[in-house]
C-alpha cells in the first residue's frame, strides 16, 4: 500500500451499485414479492444476475464499443427487462407494474455499514456518488435509502460511462478540485485502476457478497491502491473521519 | 391565486441567492470582519450591492446578450472582485486572501426559516437548488449552511443561466419528471414568470430584506403564481409537508 498521505483529499466519490448498495439482494427480494403476488415461480437470483450482467454491463459495452447510440442506464435496464419478462415466463403485468419493477434500481438497500459510514465520512469530506446510474435514479435512491450525499454526480451528465476517462474528470470539473484531491471508493478493481489512470486517488472496499454466496469474487487490488478498508466504518477510521 | 392542486408535484426547485440565503447580510458581515483585520474602512453595503449587481447580474447579462463568452458565476464574481478591491481602497491582500474572499458566496447564511422549512419540505418532495451559482458553490454552501438538498442542480451544467428556457428544462431532464411535476420557489417575479413560461409551477416567497432595509423591493407576483407563502415554514404548511 502506498504511503497514506490523505490530508489533501477534499472529496470522496463512490461507486454505487455493489459498493454502496446490495443490488442483487434487493432485486431478489422485490422479485420474490412480485412472484408471490402474481403466483409465479422464477429463479430470481439468475434473473437478477442476467439483468445486471447483460442489461447494464452488456448495454454499456455495446455503446462504448460504438455498436449502439448513447442511452442512459435507466433505458438499458428497461429494454433488458422487456426481454427478460417473457423469457422467464413472467406475464400478466400492467405497463405500470413493469415500469415500477424497472425502477427497482431506485429502491436498492445499502450494505449495513453504508449509511453510518457515509455519515461519518461526510463530516470531513464532500461525499458524492460517481456512478453510471442516472441522476434521477441516484437521487431517488439516496432519498429512499437515506444516503447522505452532498451532491449527485452521474456519468449521465456527460452522456458517458465509467471507465471512460471523461467520467473520472467529471467530479473535479464540477467540484472545482484537482484530481489528486479526489478519492474514488469502489469494490471493483477495474474502476479503481481507471480512476488512478485519470489522476484520482483510490480506496478499495471489498463487497464479497455482491454476486451472492457462490458468486464471482473481485481480485485483490494491486499495491498502488492507497487504502483498503473492510467496510465504510473502517474507511472512516483510516481516513480520520 | 390559481386553484391549488399540488398533488402532482414531485420536486421543488429553489432559487438560492436571495430566496434561500441572505447574500447581502453575509457579504457585509465578512466584509466588516476583513476590514477590521486589515484596518480599512469600507462602505460594505455599497460594496456588496455593486458586486452583486454589476459582477453577477451585469456579467450574466453580457453573456446572455452575446457580448461575452460563457463564464461561470464563480469566474464573474472573481473578475468583479479584482475590480472592486482597488476601487474601494482595499489593498494588502494576498492572493490566498483574495481567493478566500471571492468564495464568500460559498459561505452565505440562510434566512432563519430556510433550514427548518427545507427539512419539512424534503419529507414530501425532492428538493434541489435551481441556481446560477456554480455546482461547486452550491455544494459547498449546502454543507456549510446545512441545506438538506437531495441533489444539486446548477445552470452551469448546461453552460447557461436563468432566465434562459434551457435552465428551466434542466430539472425535468435530470430528474425524469414532466415540467408540471416541478415547482420553482423564488423571491423574484421574473424568475417565476420564466419558470411558468417553460411549464413549471411557481411559488413566491418574498424576501423583503434581500437588498437591505431601504433597498429595492420586488413587485408582487401576478395571480398566476399558485402559492404565495410568507416563508418556507408557511410554504410547507401550504403544500401539506
Amino acid at each position: 500500500m502506498a504511503d497514506l498521505s490523505t490530508d489533501q483529499i477534499k472529496a470522496l466519490v463512490f461507486d454505487v451499485f455493489g459498493t454502496v448498495v446490495d443490488w442483487r439482494g434487493s432485486l431478489i427480494r422485490e422479485g420474490v414479492a412480485l412472484g408471490e403476488a402474481k403466483g409465479i415461480q422464477v429463479d430470481w437470483p439468475h434473473f437478477a444476475d442476467e439483468w445486471r450482467r447483460e442489461g447494464y454491463h452488456g448495454g454499456m459495452a455495446r455503446i462504448r464499443g460504438g455498436n449502439a447510440p448513447y442511452m442512459s442506464t435507466d433505458g438499458l435496464f428497461r429494454i433488458k427487462l422487456d426481454e427478460l419478462l417473457p423469457k422467464y415466463g413472467i406475464g400478466g403485468l400492467s405497463e405500470a407494474e413493469v415500469a415500477h419493477f424497472s425502477r427497482v434500481w431506485r429502491r436498492l438497500t445499502p450494505w449495513p455499514d453504508a449509511v453510518s459510514g457515509l455519515t461519518r465520512l461526510r463530516r470531513k469530506f464532500i461525499i458524492a456518488p460517481l456512478s453510471n446510474g442516472t441522476f434521477a435514479t441516484l437521487t431517488v435512491m439516496a432519498k429512499s435509502a437515506g444516503l447522505p450525499w452532498d451532491c449527485i454526480i452521474s456519468t449521465e451528465l456527460r452522456d458517458t460511462f465509467k471507465p471512460e476517462p471523461e467520467a473520472y474528470r467529471l467530479p473535479g470539473t464540477l467540484l472545482g478540485l484537482d484530481a489528486e484531491q479526489i478519492m474514488l471508493v469502489a469494490a471493483h478493481v477495474n474502476d479503481l485502476r481507471a480512476a488512478q489512470e485519470n489522476g484520482l486517488r483510490a480506496a478499495f472496499v471489498p463487497r464479497p457478497l455482491e454476486w451472492g454466496e457462490d458468486g464471482a469474487h473481485e481480485p485483490a487490488p494491486d499495491r498502488s491502491v492507497e487504502v483498503v478498508a473492510s467496510d465504510f466504518l473502517d474507511l472512516a477510521d483510516k481516513l480520520g473521519a
